[in-house]
């Protein structure tokens, strides 16, 4: 068993820095597009056999030193009773977005265990198999309700802040519905056996500082309370954008804070480098000359030295069209230039 | 003549805050659409009578301490010997990106007085219309690369990062040309009689600070140390989404930095506060009910009060949904609450 990211977590030494990709498992490998052809996103979320297999292949593959689920953040927003979709280069759609309070009230708070059983089955398959440390996830109450108010993705966010600001007790009723449903989806996937647990907040940066303070932070802390009271396993909050954020992400009770590549690492170890921190190559980096991609990767692991923990990562998820061949190289330079 | 605008840009006493917001000629406003509805948008931009018009329609209708000339920041790509298009509802469209050596071969480096003409005469038409400063405007060399790389738009931006990291000389030789013609453009526009000259890169946020350093920041630098040798209007430089380049933005040169709304203007104030600084409303808090916009407001004159000038704008262009009596709900909350 390679302990090594679970140790990094936890701010213990290691013997070198342990790494994974947030979307590892995706659509840049050959491996996984076959699996992929031959079902639906959904039916691959919901399909614990499948799941399983494309899980692995990274770790088989690369040598990744944590594996992550293959799931998606929103499998738990159609459990509360929401008809989702995914169209092809569109991503995902809410045909029945949630504006008003009645769209709250439609919301159920899902038994996790009934309800999404093959995400657990998936987790106690994972462990049978997994020589590295598994690692659950869920998107952050914010992030999800974007999702749900827009109806899918979006770009200025503005029935999300629309009913923050025209309707807050509407909008505060909607994230502590979701907020009970991800720390009981958070709760089971440990139970289940995850070794890790990473909550994404993808559209945090959108927010202005005071209005994260206010619509987005308190539902996260509130989780990481909730998790902390049945669970030791490692938490990490990865807010995407949030370099601005970086005092409030810091107080939610984390143990590891992602980073997207926007900031200079040692940026970060100055502010929170109490904290361990996880990050932060630009995704599209690994599309660099391997002296030049080295080089990078050097500069990370070196900037990062005096954090309490530093667990390599992309800075957002990694893109389709990524050569496996550069990941191979990635990975294979982190450890080296990072073994003490 | 009301030049608290030029004042702040300065860093001297005003009797206020002044304000402008980006996007003000827009399509928020049922009077520009009025406009926009006779001619498609790249018509609107070379026709000097109707930019006029619709440039001159905030400022007659809120009272903004400045105008913006109403063009776009691609109009100069297009003179570089680019098709253009615009497609309703999914923005520009240069149907022959520029991906290769050959590409940038086949830009020509236009004389903007000859090829732009309808640019300098909207300027000297509004001069003559206008109580308020005129603002001229680029946008910055990565920003228009990315457009001109890309073919359009872009979310991850991988076509502009990968000739930045695969093919550095082509990327070099396109920023030069782009470069050199944004240079001259903008000084045509303050000979035409622009009173202050803003630098547009929208897309400098998406770059981490390494390649904001090495790609982009010194065409920016170079823009305006040609610029101060013939003119001494003054310079306003916006890096959406650049809180976290904030050290090295501060270093181009500019009278005045402009801020989105993803920080804190008192953090800002307190890091290079020796600038004039110009911002940061999140677009979308126009749809506060009246009080909290008032407070809103009043919390970002407040936080600014230290800087060596301060001019209110949004953190980014306002949306088309905007209701327009938000729009003069808070000119005069700016207005009343800035009052000394």
């Amino acid at each position: 068993m390679n302990d090594t990211f679970l140790k990094a977590c936890r701010g213990e030494k290691t013997d070198y820095t342990p790494v994974w990709f947030m979307r590892q498992a995706g659509r840049y490998l050959p491996e996984y597009q076959k699996v992929r052809g031959t079902v639906t996103f959904l039916e691959l979320c919901k399909r614990p056999d499948l799941a399983v297999e494309v899980t692995l292949q990274p770790i088989d593959i690369f040598g990744m030193d944590a594996a992550i689920l293959f799931s998606d953040i929103l499998i738990p927003m159609e459990a509360m009773n929401l008809k989702l979709e995914f169209h092809e280069g569109r991503g995902p759609v809410f045909p029945n977005p949630v504006r008003d309070q009645k769209g709250v009230d439609n919301l159920i708070v899902p038994d996790p265990d009934a309800t999404m059983d093959f995400v657990m089955e998936t987790i106690r398959l994972l462990r049978k198999e997994l020589k590295v440390p598994l690692i659950g996830f869920s998107g952050a109450p914010f992030t999800l309700a974007t999702y749900l108010i827009e109806g899918g993705s979006s770009k200025v966010f503005l029935e999300t802040k629309k009913m923050m600001y025209q309707q807050p007790e509407v909008y505060h009723g909607l994230m502590r519905k979701i907020t009970e449903c991800t720390s009981l989806y958070l709760q089971a996937q440990a139970r289940a056996g995850a070794q890790a647990l990473q909550i994404f907040d993808s559209w945090a940066g959108v927010l202005a500082p005071c209005d994260y303070e206010e619509f987005a932070m308190p539902y996260v802390s509130s989780i990481i309370s909730d998790l902390r009271k049945v669970t030791d396993v490692p938490l990490i909050y990865f807010a995407n954008n949030g370099s601005t954020l970086i005092e409030h992400t810091v107080t939610v009770g984390a143990d590891v804070l992602g980073l997207d590549w926007r900031i200079k690492i040692q940026d970060a170890v100055a502010k929170v480098g109490n904290h361990a921190l996880q990050g932060n190559l630009d995704p599209i980096a690994l599309f660099l000359p391997k002296d030049k991609m080295r080089k990078r990767i050097g500069a990370i692991v070196e900037g990062a030295k005096d954090a309490k923990g530093h667990i390599f990562n992309l800075g957002h998820g990694i893109v389709p069209q990524v050569p496996p061949e550069q990941v191979r190289i990635a990975v294979d330079a982190i450890h080296e230039l990072s073994a003490r």
